[in-house]
């Protein structure tokens, strides 16, 4: 069949710009090593026993971790690790589909990888057999970032730079190149991305210097589990702000009255300076978030966030017509750069909640704080979960050192609960995020953690279906 | 902790309208028979070698299905039978989904199943864990709309009817009774589904007896894939205008002067009166569908069909008004009746294609018909791939006799590839679908095709491997 040819030729012609190796961080090839493994790990965390992390919609997370690990035969032994957060069932589903993707990875060059992350980003999410599963968006754009960010955590390792200071530091020709303009070229130009890039280089090397005496600002969910008593929530509260955060986050949604008092109680802990976030988890159709915020306006909320479904421009459009002064937040849920996008045209949000391991990684996120620098918008990632204060971190380094070039308004939600997994944990102090200064994307858990809470037959997870058992 | 209790108790209070069983066509329990078993199965045909379904964002499907038998108990031993249609590889990570919701079905009562599927729909995608997956969307979505489907199978073999039937026989309480208000409440309350679905009422019977006399109408994507052709296409165009349809369907997309070539082709085979829809598959930017569809208008295309991304509500709205009288359709990638709900609300499409197997099933189709009827867009479904026609009938047929109640520029999609594996195939008779008579859903598959197409181990592709080695 004669057709057979036009049709692929004409598929090759991507629409994104040409990925450009010139400029790359880690551009020279220097040797013939090769991408040999992909493992994946199943990794629970029993937090439900403790109701950390309840909120409106989840009464009940395991933490969990769709864990993925990029083994190569390079000479320094440097594997790539990244991994996609969840919340307990399902997290097999989300490894079954990270293992979908070996076939893309395993036999790859580790140099021409590194040099250009952007064309494993865009070879994953091209792939239109997996892409008829999303299309971006859900299990398999999740599988995607995943193994996207161990890319990521792989070259910087072998630049051996933070991610954030890989990022800082290269050409803006590049980075430009590493983002897929598919879909958002109607607000995002490859030109403005470059153009943005370009004014962020501007006093770079003054904000790093800066970030590393300072740090980066962040705010704590810590006390306001919806789980959580008064007492403890009090308690709590009164901790964080002599931890020195200027901002926390309450979870509301399940019950108005409940939501009063527990306000209440969080502003008398705090005082009127400190900023009370509030977080309903998507708990609301439109109309109930419009009267609930409004409700819980006397306790002066800085922002309301997830009022509704992620899904929802219009719908948080609306919200953000109602409720203002109270800000509105939206982005952990958010499936990609093509909804970020609508948020941004729609005037739906005033702060947009990144998070590192839902959409496909670094490459969409980079889209993402291009579209946020474009229309003015701050960005203050979703954190918490398993791993996800650690990469985050170096997202809003990175667009603090060489894009918005501003902390004003931003702040890194840091939520206390399992860093002690990760080799290279986040710092806090005075509420604010140190700069991490490993290479790497700090991404990558203790082996001896894998090892304990591996799903079902880590030796945590053994022991107590063995107590189980023994009870029984 | 005292704040276990209220948050759990919080959680039930679920929002939408409590589950009505009283005026259920199965409603009434007869025994105590029960879900035995949750079957799952990978059936791959090998569809790319014919480039059958050839697209420019789809080069070489295989056109598969990530299918589920829920096995009963019952005296009748019936089963319901449902599935999710992919396109190749990933249809593993689909089947490892459909896994993941066993504990919510095997035990459950077949009659209380049967009289509110909706019971099930609403604890499936309210399992907060597997919503975090999502939440309703992707995978783990399309896996509850292939167990929802297959309920729904099960209910209509035990109501001894078609689906299309039990829906159009059922109260129209119960029916407003089987959707998930949430997050559409804003367009969308349960009060105007009811005056919608008894408005769909009137004149029913009249308008079932018509159905049966002259069945549905359906146009034909068969002559315009992009891998055909233009010798083909025009033979396969005639030929469908000589079977009796009024529309036919071309894949565009992959280069310009292709489509103006194939367009010219086409219209010169089916003259001035047959409408040509017109199909890029998401290929493109919002300016970019523009220009191309303008590029083409002289050919008097019926509907450009998803010009851009799915996910883009504001995209569309653009490209709808800029393309006019050309009309815009988009559907089968649409996640769920939350993004259907703003397409609607912000008039960006003139055409809205619901696919029976993407979103979450029977109920959360109910809400985008209801969407649909409320705001005056005609439905035209998506359908081939595998068994989509087999079950989309039922939902444009109930449509039609009472919701809608009329099929003025309604076509179902039809493609005429696969259907000899089911059980209860569709058949066109002069370009209409000929209404299914058989109890069920047209779900289930031939057994010795399953035995045949079961990836990797069936007959067919033991077969194909032992070749190969047999070749190398």
């Amino acid at each position: 069949m004669t057709s057979v040819t036009p049709v692929k030729e004409a598929l090759s012609v991507n629409q994104a710009p040409v990925p450009e190796t010139a400029g790359s961080p880690t551009a020279v090839p220097t040797g013939s090593w090769r991408i040999t493994a992909v493992d994946t790990y199943d990794i629970r965390f029993p937090t439900s026993r403790e109701l950390d992390g309840s909120d409106a919609m989840n009464p009940d997370p395991d933490y969990s971790a769709a864990y993925v690990v990029l083994r190569t035969d390079a000479e320094d032994g440097a594997e790539g690790h990244g991994f996609t957060f969840t919340i307990g069932r399902g997290n097999d589903v989300q490894v079954a589909a990270i293992e979908a993707l070996r076939p893309h990875l395993v036999g790859r060059p580790v140099d021409t990888l590194c040099a250009d992350p952007g064309s494993v980003s865009r070879d994953l999410t091209g792939d239109s057999q997996l892409r008829w599963l999303g299309p971006e968006k859900g299990v398999m754009h999740m599988a995607i970032g995943a193994v996207v960010n161990a890319v990521w955590d792989l070259a910087a390792k072998r630049a051996r730079k933070p991610l954030w200071q890989l990022l800082a530091d290269a050409e803006p020709a590049w980075l430009a190149g590493q983002v897929d303009y598919r879909y958002i070229a109607d607000a995002l130009s490859p030109a403005e991305a470059l153009a943005l890039l370009e004014r962020g280089r501007e006093g770079a090397p003054q904000r790093a210097e800066l970030l590393r005496a300072t740090g980066y600002p962040g705010y704590t969910t810590s006390p306001g589990w919806l789980g959580y008593s008064d007492e403890k929530l009090t308690r709590l509260a009164r901790q964080a702000v002599a931890d020195g955060f200027r901002q926390i986050k309450l979870k509301v949604g399940a019950d108005l009255n409940d939501d009063i008092r527990r306000c209440r109680a969080a502003r008398a802990a705090v005082g009127p300076d400190v900023r009370i976030a509030i977080d309903a988890n998507q708990r609301w159709n439109v109309d109930e978030a419009i009267e609930w915020t409004r409700a819980l306006a006397e306790f002066d909320p800085y922002w309301i966030e997830e009022p509704t479904s992620p899904d929802d421009v219009l719908g948080h459009a609306a919200i953000r017509k109602a409720v203002t002064p109270v800000k509105v937040a939206t982005g952990e849920h958010v499936q990609n750069r093509i909804i970020f996008k609508q948020l941004l045209q729609a005037g739906a949000i005033d702060v947009l909640q990144l998070d590192a391991a839902r959409v496909g990684g670094v490459n969409e996120n980079l889209a993402i704080l291009l579209l946020a620098a474009k229309y003015g918008v701050p960005v203050c990632p979703h954190a918490g979960g398993v791993g996800l204060c650690e990469l985050v971190q170096h997202l809003s380094m990175f667009d603090y050192v060489a894009l918005s070039g501003t902390t004003e308004d931003r702040v890194i939600e840091y939520v206390d609960h399992l860093h002690q997994h990760f080799i290279d944990p986040v710092r806090i102090e005075q509420g604010r995020y140190a700069v991490p200064t490993a290479p790497g994307f700090s991404a990558q858990m203790r082996r001896e953690s894998i090892d304990a809470y591996r799903y079902p037959d880590g030796t945590f997870w053994a022991a107590d279906a063995a107590g189980k058992e023994a009870k029984a």
